[in-house]
């Protein structure tokens, strides 16, 4: 086995917010959602400053490899804990075991501040994903307690709002 | 058709933890994990107070009858949004139409504040919150693009953090 690329993985700043939006369409691309992203390397920098989210990026020498991007989210059960949103890396960079040392990070993070819980979506189609997931020891709820995920778009959000015959 | 009930809802502060925590313990017991809720009022009251998670309480006279629980989440598509973590309605303040109300409130203040999304997950066995999200128009996104719900719980995270061979 050819050895493995040697990466340096660290908390994103504001500063990194132009790398990681490039990461974040690219990943929108792979999801075949190529025009969904909608915010810009400004509302991400302002975003990573107030805290309304958090990256773990991965480089190797000066080149973006990857990114684990992850909020604080709310359990009634164990209190806040962590969601991560985005996981990628990029094609190149595959098969080095990056996403495990993201998922890493992203843990020990969780356990350094007692965040009980790391929650997660993902394609079902995303057969790599969920391998690389299930490598790791994660509980597939959908399967195991049968969890489906619904949402309100804006539109629908709007409807709801000023709708009060509803 | 009875004339159905009148319930005051107002945004809940520290000072309501106590009436909440009741009522998310009386979620659990019909999620079918009743010993599943680890955080008490105390914990609760400051995380309300930090806003880690707001909620919505629904009254009838001096009675609590119900709650939406929420936090915001980040989608790197649409930056800052909600995801419900918590409804419930006591049983019998059922069938008059507060669900709904509980999710509308959330939608004014997801519209107020221009988050684009409101997310949430159920259990695939609650028809009848199920029924509920349809009739309010929302998405069913397991069925619409494939999500899966995944999770690594405490035990799994100790692992993934303190293993550096996995």
């Amino acid at each position: 086995m050819a050895q493995k690329l040697e990466f340096s993985i660290r908390k994103a700043t504001p500063d990194d917010a132009e790398d990681l939006i490039e990461l974040i369409k690219e990943l929108a691309i792979f999801e075949k959602f190529p025009d969904a992203p909608e915010i810009d390397a400004k509302i991400l920098a302002h975003d990573l400053e107030r805290k309304a989210c958090f990256a773990f990026i991965a480089k190797y020498n000066e080149e973006c490899a990857g990114l684990a991007l992850y909020y604080l989210a709310y359990s009634t059960w164990q209190g806040q804990c962590i969601h991560l949103e985005d996981l990628y890396i990029r094609p190149k960079f595959r098969r080095n075991s990056l996403g495990k040392k993201l998922i890493q990070e992203v843990a020990k993070e969780a356990y350094e501040k007692k965040y009980k819980r790391i929650s997660l979506i993902v394609f079902d189609w995303n057969q790599n994903a969920r391998n690389l997931y299930s490598s790791l020891n994660a509980i597939d709820l959908s399967k195991d307690e049968g969890w489906l995920v619904y949402r309100f778009d804006e539109e629908r959000i709007k409807k709801l709002a000023l709708n009060s015959d509803l």
